[in-house]
């Protein structure tokens, strides 16, 4: 048995999986509209089967989130506007602005998640990361992307400053969240001391003990960055 | 080893399970729509639960199908658009009468093809009965409407009104494809055939030997709306 985490360390863990679980439930609504707005019946199958996948993993860290919480469904619908402003300001007019905006919003929100997981207790921060580690959609997403721009300069160039444009829109969100919500900037703080004394500057790696320092927002961003910098070189698109 | 079908019911078993299919997948694309539409945090849990259900459904039968026909996706895809008319003439207005379209409109298409799967080889019969016999999201309609009719007589009236026009809509949807789609007439006299020769009237009891006499397209709107009949009733509402 894992021994439950104390009040304060368990309100954050709750602010986190709360996060996390309205961040699926808007993956599902998002990979909806992706299969309706789908090119094709085979595109359109493979994304109504991602949104089916984002039920499974809030189902998952609900469950953990009733564990800790008496009313999780509450806890998750606290977060449920909080993509609202990301989304009016990242509409896209393709299917590959389209994919691109799911690949890099929700590459900059799983890092975020799995960041802030390493400052909650073990069993949840466990759980998220194992929640996260779905890479399918990742793969699917860089070769449809790498597909679509390999002999086409200008789209890729288009492409480059729609993802300089979704990166700025999420680490906006980001950085909204870490100023609204003092429990999600703690656990994030925490997350990325563990993360900086383990020296790998990954967010997917496992750290040893923390440094004494508490790091402010923006190294919280400046981490999300580089990530985000490493995942558009795998479409060699200029991050 | 269940053997093969032979080529003409191999090619009428296709014919049924791509409609089955299609009509999960569209299931899916319905309760996408539901849970962004629901008036609460736990009612659009639920309904993208029974999306991601309507996924494992249509994908089981995808497989089923891949092992008669060489492009399941194809297959499926030509009915992609069977819903359309159907969708047009029965937009919601609230809550209600969404719940209410999904009860009547899934129930007479459900129908329809666990009769005709009275019509196609064992393997494709007992899959197609399996998959459709998930009672949850009929029983969460009925759960809901019954509560929110109890006591409005108002609500009532005008949802048995409702009702009306949507079985009117998903008997036409039926009648359209009765006539253009002749592999489904034929598992759809089959199998109401083999229904009535088993004396109990309900597609989802297990009939006996088929009788001589093939029946004509109304038999099986006849059969579709006494099912209806008794759904409605289960509501108390008059159909």
């Amino acid at each position: 048995m894992t021994p439950e985490p104390r009040d304060e360390e368990r309100a954050d863990a709750v602010e986190l999986l709360a996060l996390v679980a309205a961040l699926e439930d808007h993956a599902f609504v998002r990979f909806a509209a992706d299969a309706v707005n789908a090119p094709d019946a085979h595109q359109r199958l493979t994304r109504s089967r991602m949104a089916a996948l984002a039920v499974a993993r809030r189902d998952r860290v609900l469950d953990r989130l009733g564990e800790l919480d008496g009313d999780p469904v509450a806890q998750v619908d606290r977060f449920d506007r909080v993509l609202d402003d990301f989304d009016t300001r990242t509409e896209p007019a393709t299917w590959a602005e389209r994919l691109l905006r799911g690949y890099v919003g929700c590459g900059v929100s799983d890092d975020f998640c799995r960041l802030a997981a390493w400052g909650v207790d073990a069993q949840s921060r466990d759980l998220v990361l194992d929640v996260l580690d779905d890479a399918d959609h990742v793969e699917a997403a860089v070769a449809a992307l790498s597909g679509a721009c390999a002999d086409d300069a200008a789209l890729s160039s288009r492409l480059a400053l729609w993802g300089r444009r979704v990166v700025g829109e999420s680490l906006q969100t980001v950085s909204r969240l870490l100023s609204s919500r003092p429990g999600l900037a703690r656990v994030a703080a925490r997350g990325l001391l563990a993360i900086a004394s383990s020296g790998t500057g990954d967010t997917k790696a496992r750290p040893g003990d923390a440094a004494p320092d508490a790091p402010q927002p923006a190294s919280v961003l400046n981490q999300l960055t580089v990530e985000h910098t490493r995942r558009m070189s795998k479409l060699s698109l200029t991050a």
